[in-house]
C-alpha cells in the first residue's frame, strides 16, 4: 500500500502539525478505516490549547479527534460483520471487555477503556485509522458521514436521557443548551473556549461566580434525544438567547433565559413556563446554578442526569433532594447508543445537521481549530478524505 | 335538577333498552358528569349478546360503556382540581386504594377495583354518570371528546408497550392489528363478534384451529404508542390485509399477512421483513399462533407483553423462551396512562381518529351496537349529549 | 366507653404536659387503638426542645410520637382485615391515595400525607389513638410491642437499603451508625440533641466544621436491613468507637472510626479495610464529610442512598460522581416496608432489641424525654398502657 | 513440562475412555489450570448415554465436565489478576465479548459463547485445562474445591432467584427440589437419568403424562439462594418426600408433596400452607404441572423464573397470567454470579455441601458416571488431582 497517512499530530500543548505517518495495519478483530468526517469537540480544543484536562495530560505526541466516521479499507483477522467499502460511524471508546463493569453491562465505566484522543490514547484525525471492528457501525445510505461523526455527541445526549428516565409524555428539563465537556473548570476560574461556542463567567450561582459554559452540542443532543423518546415538552434553560433559539429550532418546546441569581426563583419560572413540574432533567451546562435549579424544579421522585462538567465540587440542596427523593445520576459518555442513534437518523426522527456550522479539510486542521476556539460556530467538521484533485 | 338521565340499560342478555333514570348525585371526592362520547368495546357487545365474559355474568340490570368522556356538571365534597364545565376523559377503573397492590403502585391489579361495565359494576352509557374525581382527567381544548373516549383503548396499548419495554430506536413487533379483549374464547370455538371487526376461525396454529380475532383498536393503539415512544420500526402481523393497511396508515412501518400455519416460518418472515430480530413485542391478537411466532422471532433477552385474550390456555415453546430469556409479561388494562395519553394527543404526536368509523346518538344505541356487532367498522362512537333541537 | 385518654400534649416549645382528653372514635376505614409502646425519635425531642424542624412549626397543641404499636379496641365502618384485640404496628404516614405520586407507587412522597407528630399533624403519645386501618399491621405472637414500635426506624433503614440496591453478596458501606433525622441542622451550627445519642461538632469535613450527629437508630437499622438482604460485608463508619461497637454487635462486619479530616483519605481506608470498593452505600449520618467519603469510596456504577439529614446544602464532588456514574438517591421515610419488616422480625432474621436502652411509662413521659435529650441511650421506649395496679 | 494430561474423552455416545493427552498451553488472557474437583451434571450423563441434547450433538471426541475448580499452574500473556498457585472456581461459559448481548450486559445469552462440555465445545474433565483467565475466580481459603465446583449449579439458582426478583421478606415458591437441565425431554417420553437423581413419569399434569424429573441440585440451589437473599419463607414442591426432606434441611421453610393431578388444587395447597400467596417463584422441575400451579398460586404482579427444562412446549394458563400480570421469565444459565456466590460461601451464609453424596477419582470416572446415572445420590464429585502415591 503506497498510500500515505497525513495526520494532525499534537506534539505538545499549542503545537499541532500535519505530518505523514505510516498507514496502520489492522490486527485481529480490527479494521483499517479510510477516515471521512471528524467533528471537533471542546475537549480537542482544550488539549490543543492547554495540554491537559484534569488528570489527562498530553505527554507524548498524539492525535486528536474522537467524533468520527470513515470507510472500511482493510479487514483484520476474524472480522466478518463488515466488508471493505462499508461506510461506518466509530464509537471511540473500546473497553477491556474483561472487568466486572464490562461484564455487568456498564462498559462506559470500564477503568481500562481505550478512548480516542484522551491521553495517553491517540485520536483519529488522520487519513487512516485502525479501530476495533465491533465498535464500527455500518451507516445506512441515507445517513451522511457528517451525521455519522455527530453520533458521538448525540450519544452523550441519548445516554443522559436514558439515565434521566425520559419517556413518552414526560416533561423534560434540559439545563444548558450546551456544555463544556471535560473542561474541568473550577468555580470562579476563567475558561477560554468550550465546544465551538462561547464561554463566559456566568455570575449566576448562589452568590459565587460560577461558569455557565455552553453552546456545544450536548444540550442540543439531549433535546433531540428527549423528543425522539417521546417527551411531550422539553424546556431548555441557558443564559444565551441565541443558543436557546437554536435549541427551539431543534425541538425544544419551551425555553427560559436565566436572568436571576436565585436558583429557587429560576426553578419557579421553569414550573410556570411549563405549567407543571418537570418529570426529569438533564444537566448539560456544568453550572452549579443549574443543578440547584433543577433539584428545586423537579417533580418528587424524579431522575436527574448530570452530564455537564463544571467545577470539581458543587453545592447541592441535599435536604430537598432527600425529601423529594430526587435521583442525582452521574451520566458518563455512553454505552450501546450507536445502533439506536443510527435508527433515529436513518428514519429522520432525529436531525443533528443544524448543529454543523463550518467545514474544513484535513489540510486546514489548524484553521478548523482556530474557528472552534473562536466560538463563532456550534460544530466544526473536518473532512479527512484526500480530495480528488 | 329537573333534568332526566336517559340510560341504555342492559336488563339481561340480549335485552338492552333506553329508560329514564334519576340523575345521580356525586358523593365526597366524586363528580357528576354530563356524558359526551362513549366508544363501544368488544366486551360491551359481548355482554349484550352473551350476557357474560368468563366469570363476569350479567345478573342485575346494568349499563354498558367504559370508553368515555364528559363535562363536569357538579362537584362532590372536597373536589378541588376540577370545576363545573371542565371537559374530561374518564379512567373507568377505580381501585380500592388500600390493598398491597394499590400501595405498591400497581393499582390495575387491585382485586377490589370498581370497573365500569364489568358486572356487577355498571357502566356510563347515559346522559349522566358519577365518577371518582381523581380518575377524571381534564382535556386540553384541542383534544376532542371522541379522542377523550378513545384514551381508554389507547391506554391498553400504552400500558402494553411499557410492559414490553418499548423505547427509542427499538424494533417492535405487534401481533394482530386488533384483538378481542375479554372474549375469553377457547381454542377451536367460534366467536361471534369481537371489537367492531371481523372474527373468523384462523386455522393457523400448530395443527389446531385457533382463532385470530382482531380489527379492534388495541393492536392499533399499540402501534401508535410504540411510534410515540420512539420505536424506529413497528411490524404488524395479521391475517387480514385490510386491517394491516389501516395499521400502516396509523404508523406501522412494516407488515406481514400471515399465510402459513407454521409459527417458526412466520417468525422467520418477520425477521426477514424487518432485516433484524424484533427488540420487543406486543401480542394483541389473542391467538396462540402469535405467541409462538413472537417467541421465535424475538431477540434474546426481549420483553413480550401479552395483552390479547384468546383461549384460557395456550401452548408456549418454553425451552426457546428459557434459552433466550424471553420475558412473557401479562399486560392487564393500564395504570397511570391518561396523563401521558393526553399529552400525546394534544401535541399531535398520537392520532387515534383514524380508528373511528361510525357515529350514533344515545337514542340510537341499539343501532350502534348492531353496527359494532356487524364488524363493518373499527370503532363505533355514541354521542350521549342531548341534541339541541 | 367511660375510659379516659391520658395524652402527652405539647402545648408549645418546651411545654409538654399530661392531660386527659376524650377517647377518639374511629371513622369509616379507621380503627381505634389502645396504644402500647412508643419509641422517642430525635424529631420528637427536637419539636419539644425547639418547637420546629425546618418548615414544620408547632403552632397548636399536638401530640408527639410516631414510632408506635397498639391493640385494636374498636373498628370503624368497613374495616374487615382487623378485629378487636389484634396486636398491631402502626405506619405513621397516611397518604392522600389520590395524587399522581400515590397512584404511581411512591406514596412516601405524597404532598398531602398525614404524618404523625409532624405539625400540624398530631402524634400518638396517648392511651388511645385512631388510625387508618390499612396502615395498621397485625403482629405475629412472637413479635413484641417494642419491636412493633421499632418497625418505624427499621423501615427507614430498609427503604434506604432498597434505594441503595443492597442485595445478596454485596459489600455495603453505612456512613454513621446513627443519624439526626429531620434535624435540619446547617453547616457550622451547634445542635443540641439528636436521637437518643450524642451530637457534637465533628470538625471533619472539607475544612469546615460540619456536624456528625448520630447514635440514633437509623444507621443501625440500615446495618440490620443490609445483612438481612444478603449483604456479605457491611462496613460502618462513625466518629464514636462506642457506637461502632453497637453496630458491630448488631451485624456490621467491619467498621472505621473516622479520624481524618480528608474524605479521600477516609475513602481509601474504607477500601483498604473492606479489601474492595463498596458496592452500595447508605448515608445515615447527615455529615457532608460522609457524602464525600462515600462518593470517593464507591465502586463505579453504584447507588448511594442519602437518608441522613444534616445541613440544607452540602458540597458534592460532582465530577467524580459523573465519571463513576454514582446515583445519589434521596431516601425519604419509607413505603411498603411494614410487611417485610414483620416477616424478618418474626423469623428472627432481624433483631432490633439491642437498640432499646430505656423504658418509661406514659406518666413518666417527661422523664423519658429528658433521658432521650441527655443522649445516654440509643432508643427510649414509652409504655402507653394503663398499669394494672 | 513432562507432565501428562489424563483426560476422560467421550469418543462417541456410550464410549468414554481415559487417555493421555498433551498438556494444553495457555494463550494470551488465558490460564492453565491443574484441575481439582468436578461435579457431574445431568447433562454430562445425558451426553454420555444419549450422545446429544436437543440440537447439541457429540460428533467429535470431546471432554465432559463443566462444574469445576482448579489451581492456576501457568499464566498466559497479559494475565495479572491471578498468579500460579491460586485456587480458583471456573465459570464454564466464555462469551464472544463483542455482540450486542455481551455489550448489553447479558452475556449469558451470547450466541457465540464457548461453553464447557456442550458440543462442539469440549469440557474440563482432565488433569489440565486452559481457560479464559477472567472467568476464573480466586477462592478464599475457607472455600473448598468441592464448593468451588458447585458454584456452577448454585449460580443457576442465584440467577433464577434474581430473575424472580427474590428479595428480603418475600415468600418464595420453588417448584421441584431438583431439575433435569438440558434434558430436553418431551411430553410423555421416558427419560433415563437426570442429574444424579431419579426421574420418573410424574403422571400429574393436565390429564397428560408429563415428566417431573428432579433431585438434581438446581432446585436446592434456588432454595439456598432465596434464603440468602432474605426470603422469609421458601416453600418447595416435589413429588418425592425424600427430596423435600433434603430441601428442608438446606433451608426451605415449608414443603408440599404433590399428590394431586389438578394444578389449581395444588396452587390452593401452596397458598394454604404458606398462609399467603407466594411473592415470586422459581420453576426448577421442568414439569408443565408446576408452571400451571405456580401461575395460579402467585400473587398478582409477581415474577416467575422458569429454569427447569422439560418438554419443548407446555400449556400455559395465559388468561390468568394476563389478568394477574405474571411475568414468566426464562432463566438461562447465569451471569456475574461467581463473585456473589464466593462471598456467600466464604461467609457461611450459603452451604452447598449437603448436596454432595459421592466422591471418585479421575481414574474412577466411569464408576462416577455409573453412580450418577443410577440416581442413588444428589451430586457426584470427581477429584482430578493426581494422587500423591
Amino acid at each position: 500500500m503506497a498510500d500515505t497517512n497525513l495526520s494532525a499530530v499534537l506534539f505538545k500543548k499549542g503545537d499541532m502539525r500535519l505530518v505523514e505517518r505510516p498507514v496502520p495495519e489492522p490486527g485481529p478483530g480490527e479494521v483499517q478505516l479510510s477516515m471521512r468526517k471528524i467533528g471537533i469537540c471542546g475537549s480537542d480544543v482544550h488539549y490543543w490549547v492547554s495540554g491537559s484536562i484534569g488528570p489527562f495530560v498530553v505527554k507524548d505526541p498524539m492525535l486528536l479527534g474522537h467524533e468520527c466516521s470513515g470507510v472500511v479499507s482493510k479487514l483484520g483477522q476474524g472480522v466478518t460483520h463488515l466488508k471493505v467499502g462499508d461506510r461506518v460511524a466509530i464509537e471511540p471508546g473500546v473497553p477491556c471487555r474483561r472487568c466486572e463493569l464490562c461484564k455487568g453491562g456498564r462498559y462506559n465505566l470500564c477503568p481500562d477503556v481505550f478512548f480516542l484522543a484522551t491521553p495517553p490514547d491517540s485520536g483519529a484525525l488522520a487519513r487512516y485509522h485502525v479501530h476495533a471492528a465491533d465498535f464500527c457501525y455500518k451507516l445506512p445510505d441515507n445517513v451522511s458521514f457528517e451525521e455519522g461523526a455527530l453520533i458521538e455527541p448525540l450519544s452523550v445526549g441519548i445516554h443522559a436521557c436514558r439515565r434521566a428516565n425520559v419517556s413518552m409524555g414526560k416533561k423534560v428539563l434540559v439545563c444548558g443548551s450546551g456544555k463544556c465537556r471535560r473542561a474541568n473548570v473550577s468555580m470562579g476560574k476563567k475558561v477560554l473556549v468550550c465546544g465551538s461556542g462561547k464561554c463566559r463567567r456566568a455570575n449566576v450561582s448562589m452568590g459565587k461566580k460560577v461558569l455557565v459554559c455552553g453552546s456545544g452540542p450536548i444540550g442540543l443532543s439531549a433535546v433531540v434525544s428527549a423528543r425522539a423518546m417521546g417527551a411531550s415538552e422539553v424546556i431548555v434553560t441557558d443564559i444565551s438567547e441565541e443558543r436557546l433559539a437554536l435549541a427551539r429550532k431543534m425541538g425544544a418546546t419551551k425555553s427560559l433565559t436565566i436572568a436571576t441569581k436565585d436558583p429557587a426563583e429560576a426553578a419557579q419560572q421553569v414550573r410556570d413556563i411549563l405549567g407543571a413540574m418537570p418529570d426529569c432533567a438533564v444537566e448539560a451546562s456544568g453550572a452549579n446554578f443549574s443543578v440547584h435549579m433543577a433539584i428545586r424544579a423537579l417533580k418528587p421522585g424524579s431522575a436527574f442526569a448530570v452530564v455537564g462538567h463544571g467545577p470539581n465540587e458543587i453545592q447541592v440542596p441535599i435536604v430537598e433532594a432527600i425529601a423529594h427523593e430526587i435521583d442525582i445520576r452521574g451520566s458518563f459518555r455512553y454505552m450501546n447508543t450507536w445502533p439506536a442513534a443510527i435508527e433515529m437518523l436513518t428514519s429522520g426522527a432525529i436531525n443533528v445537521k443544524p448543529m454543523i456550522s463550518h467545514y474544513f479539510t484535513l489540510e486546514q486542521t489548524l484553521d478548523a481549530f482556530e474557528m472552534a476556539k473562536s466560538g463563532k460556530g456550534v460544530k466544526v467538521i473536518i473532512d479527512c478524505e484526500k480530495s480528488a484533485a
